[in-house]
């Protein structure tokens, strides 16, 4: 492993973060909050000076492969939540620590859950960093700093690799840097345009682009108490639901439709089950649902927000789905697994996965009944590396053997079984809400401090897809 | 496929458990119930009846191989069960057939999950016959016919490993037909045992032997409303506590303890490993639940009883562990997943695929920190077949999605989110009591009769390990 060199891209991560803190900086000072400006400019100031410092010594071997690439991703995500949590205690926002911590995590990891009981008492520039951590995380710290530093092809691929959500991680272009710009390119475009048609429907320009930040990430904090349901406009809702659907697509998509590759978007396999998922997930619980509103717009209204909420893991609501008919949240539970796209901002398992899951245990379940047939799993019509299909399985095993784990840890903080088991399910899906205490209308201020850095740590477990934070564990070893 | 065959075997099957109705029918003369008489005598001479018909005519090409025995073991799970509950509606018992399904299905794949309100209001001989079920399910019924009726070896291969629990079928010695005997005579000596060890403690004959029936198949029915609380005895409860255990243990230890290969068992590392989790879940439990009792010994009675009665999927109660705090129920939920040995009578996962998908996660996390070393999965200081290690993490991939799919339907029926879930958990898993509505002081009888045949489908699929009931969906194919 090379340290040195791990230490140094965390470095600059810091750095780069903190110049990022700028901006809420910027909103203590245009609404006149003086105890934002002194917290966020010093954990600025003090961001920068630590990046710089310890970036004034280029190592000298450069060499970044698969195992350091998970060190600096693990290392920067730890890194930037334990100082990103700070303005909030200097503030007095969040004064407890841990609770700072897992309000930060859940920001950057784009989980939105929340420890928060009064949300709309906090400070503006507080509440802008928050939405905002949402969209630092939902692309990634480290393809942001990417973004903006220029690094060699190699080792910028081993990064974006270990930062990157799904199976696998592709290219746009020939140039991996290259990529990771147009990326981003695509991810501003979307957000500005949310904001912007977020305006056109009478929103606040605060509220706008906090929201756009957190629709942006997939995230799901809002500046309101009662989320996206206090603006009491379909409009909005309308827009929100779209943007959480746009959000929750491989971004290669945007690329190809740029590209006037349009066959490749429509033959898209995980793009086409995304968008079946959704129909019918909407479908089936518009029709559970209309009794309960008694038209069935605006039960379609509310069914398309929530599956969208859910299944993008964003985890707004405009409703209180707890209490919706069972079958609707059942159905809710479910897509928390789903997740969206690969290479969205989505989390989950994501809909690649789901496909890879489904199809490899259809073939399991051929091969044992005739063992002598040969069957592959086909995605786009091509065959699936044998390699890539096991590693999507034990994935799964791993991730539902950390889920158990936690669940039956968590339980000694002596919270009902479905809000246990609910907490760890969004906190590992990143999605936010659960069932019980953790549902939409309730939050994570309940659980007590060692319980909020497990489900930290779950968040981080589910966002940056569990190997890398096990590297860590590893480090002493050659 | 050799349809002329499976419709044979299956034929024979229906012949050797209308032979074993005898035993209820002889419960009803003893007790003198007129209308047990009537039921069981139909029912048997019934069953006697059509499988000596269509038993008649031998086929004439005998081949039996994977998919035949597949078949055989599914249509004869299913045959018996429809056949089987023709006599609590015949005797008024459980007056409808669907409920009836459901009872006898629950007996015979030893769930032990039941839609009766007031257990104690039934006959005695359909109270006999209900724990008879579990006897009969639980070594199997196909491993019955076996050890009676003289098969060539390679049917009886193809025919146990159809029914056998557990990833892998081995052979104690050179014929599979004598194995069949070997292991048939085991259960009976343990079970007789057991019954022995219960009337010295005091239980009634009736209840011992019933009850005797229903740990050794780890079912989990009891003649009495309250189940083994009922008889208010310690040594009642470390009596089944222990055979809950024995009855847990893979068949093949007893016959190397036989054979005086002590420490061949004592090396088996699926036997350590159920030992290690029990003492583990009991000392957590206990820990648990002791300033729940104010007593340390009475909560290690009902710990011990509790852990063997789940992870043994017997389900049995002696306390209503919904009642416990969370930590404990939450351990429990998580040992109704792990059950028992491979090629013993629990159900669950089985211990053994539970060490083989934590190493292979293991292997996998170590896999991909290391991308270039070579790690094989070992048990018993073996490296294990890379397709039997495939064969499981599918085995799990197919069982979560058939779990999830069966929750999100059987929501439909309008039970809360942790009934429901619990319900199919408890019926997959074969273990019998839930949480909620169906933990060990409730019953299934809410639920419709849709819903009852969905939970009798989870069941035969718990119990059968899902691929021979597929193998029916794909009969028309060749």
């Amino acid at each position: 492993m090379n340290y040195k060199m791990i230490l140094y891209l965390t470095a600059q991560i810091v750095r780069a973060v903190g110049v990022l803190l700028l901006l809420p900086l910027l909103t203590a000072v245009i609404y006149g909050e003086a105890k934002g400006c002194l917290a966020f400019g010093i954990v600025a100031a003090g961001m920068i000076l630590l990046g710089t410092l310890l970036t004034l010594k280029k190592p000298g071997n450069k060499a970044v492969y698969t195992r350091e690439g998970m060190a600096v991703v693990a290392c920067s995500w730890i890194a930037v939540s334990m100082l990103g949590a700070l303005p909030y205690v200097i503030t007095g926002d969040i004064p407890n620590y841990a609770d700072a911590v897992f309000e930060t995590a859940s920001g950057l990891t784009t989980t939105g859950s929340t420890i928060l009981t009064d949300i709309e008492s906090l400070s503006r520039s507080a509440l802008f960093w928050r939405a905002f951590t949402h969209f630092i995380g939902g692309m990634g710290i480290l393809i942001f700093m990417l973004a903006v530093l220029p690094q060699t092809d190699t080792r910028t691929m081993h990064l974006v690799r270990a930062e990157s959500a799904g199976p696998t991680a592709g290219k746009l272009v020939a140039k991996m840097s290259q990529s990771v710009r147009i990326l981003y390119g695509i991810y501003l475009t979307l957000t500005v345009s949310e904001m912007l048609l977020l305006l056109c429907g009478g929103m606040p320009f605060y509220d706008a682009i906090t929201t756009a930040f957190a629709t942006a990430g997939t995230g799901g904090f809002s500046v309101r108490a009662g989320s996206i349901a206090d603006y009491h406009s379909a409009y909005t809702d309308l827009i929100v639901t779209i943007f959480m659907g746009l959000f929750s697509v491989n971004f290669t998509m945007y690329y190809l439709i740029l590209s006037k590759k349009f066959m490749q978007v429509f033959r898209n396999e995980e793009l086409r089950t995304f968008v079946g998922i959704c129909v019918t997930a909407i479908v089936l619980v518009t029709a559970n649902i209309t009794s309960f509103y008694g038209s069935i717009l605006t039960a379609l209204r509310y069914a398309g927000f929530q599956v969208l909420s859910i299944i993008s893991t964003a985890g707004f609501s405009t409703a209180d789905y707890t209490e919706w008919p069972y079958f609707s949240q059942a159905i809710l539970l479910t897509l928390m697994f789903v997740g969206g796209c690969a290479g969205s901002t989505g989390g989950g398992l994501k809909v690649m996965r789901i496909i890879v899951l489904c199809k490899s245990a259809l073939r399991e379940v051929r091969r044992t009944l005739s063992p002598r047939s040969v069957i592959t799993v086909k995605s786009d019509g091509k065959a699936l590396d044998q390699e890539m299909v096991h590693g999507v399985c034990y994935y799964f095993v791993v991730f539902m053997l950390l889920l158990t784990a936690s669940s039956v840890l968590l339980s000694l903080d002596g919270h009902d079984i479905p809000s246990t088991v609910s907490a760890v399910i969004t906190c590992m899906n990143n999605v936010g809400p659960g069932l019980g205490e953790v549902g939409p209308s309730g939050n994570f201020a309940g659980f007590s401090a060692w319980a909020k850095i497990l489900l930290t740590v779950d968040m981080l477990f589910g966002r940056l897809e569990i190997y890398p934070l096990l590297v860590l564990f590893t480090i002493r070893k050659k």
